[in-house]
């Protein structure tokens, strides 16, 4: 399917969604001698139009962690259609990553500064043994978690709040640790406990640092009220150790003038 | 945890509840030069008892199946309780394999003679892109599927019947192939569907065969009525290729007088 058909013409952009299995990544992000989703997605572009496309992601997601709403976006020349993509893309990338959605986008389109909004979901397999089936998708916890009680510390959280707590030991690029939680849900599905937490932006690793936290206080190591405190006193990463990446999903990453999925596709 | 503390004692008989991803397995069975999860559990009983035991399996699946209930059985000297085998197995044992539950069990008891039911359930994906995370555990189907339709013909299933149409075409080792199905269930939970499937036994095959056929009219190429009269007709193995093993998994395994596993554990 490569050609200079699109030469000359100038470039358009376009978003897609993504989904994969992080399993096998070193990352979203390209790392020299490690297989990443960028590297994979870039060269699938390449045999799909001929061309050398650099591409952007919305969220960075670590070593392990899945994604059913990443958003990508890239620049280019071919004038194939949005659902060439899809097909084309899905041809060529690997089993463990699929294209759910192509969407032509303005020019200026950044997905990372653009985004208004992340929902990530943590998944905790809570049961005695450890279960091959969730191995990959799911941190094994085998004791009983006060699940009643990881909700009551889950509620102090939403809001504009500074999360350095929960932050890590350096300073972030940005500085700042304030950030404006919408929600964090915990819900219990036996044996699965899923976390669901969405906010304008997320801090590196502060999803898994809330849920290794959270987690602390359904084993009762840690009330509530301690939870809360943490929280308040904002002292950088005082919350603890991060909860492991591959119980981590990217579920969806928001713009203010554009539905890049529906409702009822995460 | 090698030893001879039972040297002398008769020996007893225990039934395991187990789950694993059927992924990179040729099936339950042993095969020579190939990873079985007969093989992989009889080496995990040696490491923990210092016996060669040899293990009997409640159902066979394939390569690529997966379970949640699969049962196995052995009669061992040692005298460890039925929870150290639960936690020394899950040691020794690979990630995609896992012990749920050990019980003691009479000496002549037989996990598959003795099964009086068998839970299947099979999942599809469909949606019209292919879905990394549910790749190895649901078939994709790209074209919407008309889960009425297959409700309707599911409904002609249960009850004792000849399932011939949905046998091999050659006569199985049992040679009837009248069987009793209690249910055949399709529920829909985009973008999954998933067939549940109770019946005291099942011929080879039987239920993927039995999914493909339903996959057929829910594709439209088959009508309910079309699939009733398949399978009065009873014409061996008329009802067309099987659905791929890795979207099935045993679920459950029924015993008359033996609760293996709580209705809340599947």
């Amino acid at each position: 399917m490569a050609g200079d058909e699109g030469a000359g013409r100038p470039p358009r952009r376009l978003a897609l969604v993504l989904e994969y299995d992080g399993t096998r990544y070193c990352g979203s992000q390209y790392q020299k001698n490690a297989p990443s989703i960028q590297a994979e997605l870039e060269a699938a572009l390449t045999k799909l139009t001929g061309e050398r496309l650099r591409v952007a992601l919305a969220g960075r997601t670590d070593a392990g962690v899945h994604a059913r709403g990443q958003v990508a976006s890239f620049a280019t020349c071919s004038q194939h259609e949005a659902d060439v993509f899809v097909r084309g893309l899905n041809h060529w990338l690997p089993a463990d990553i699929a294209v759910r959605r192509a969407v032509e986008v303005p020019a200026a389109f950044d997905p990372r500064r653009h985004a208004c909004g992340r929902h990530y979901r943590y998944t905790v397999h809570n049961a005695r043994e450890r279960s091959p089936l969730w191995r990959q998708r799911a941190w094994h916890v085998g004791v009983d978690l006060d699940v009643e009680a990881m909700r009551r510390a889950a509620a102090s959280l939403p809001g504009r709040r500074d999360f350095a707590a929960f932050a890590g030991p350096l300073p972030g690029r940005e500085g700042s640790t304030i950030r404006t939680l919408q929600r964090c849900e915990v819900a219990r599905r036996a044996p699965l406990i899923t976390l669901d937490m969405e906010a304008d932006a997320f801090l590196p690793h502060q999803v898994r640092r809330t849920v290794g936290a959270l987690v602390e206080v359904g084993r009762g190591r840690r009330t509530p009220e301690e939870f809360e405190a943490l929280l308040q006193a904002a002292r950088p990463a005082s919350a603890g150790p991060a909860a492991p990446a591959h119980g981590l999903c990217l579920m969806r990453v928001s713009y203010p003038d554009l539905d890049l999925l529906p409702m009822d596709c995460t």
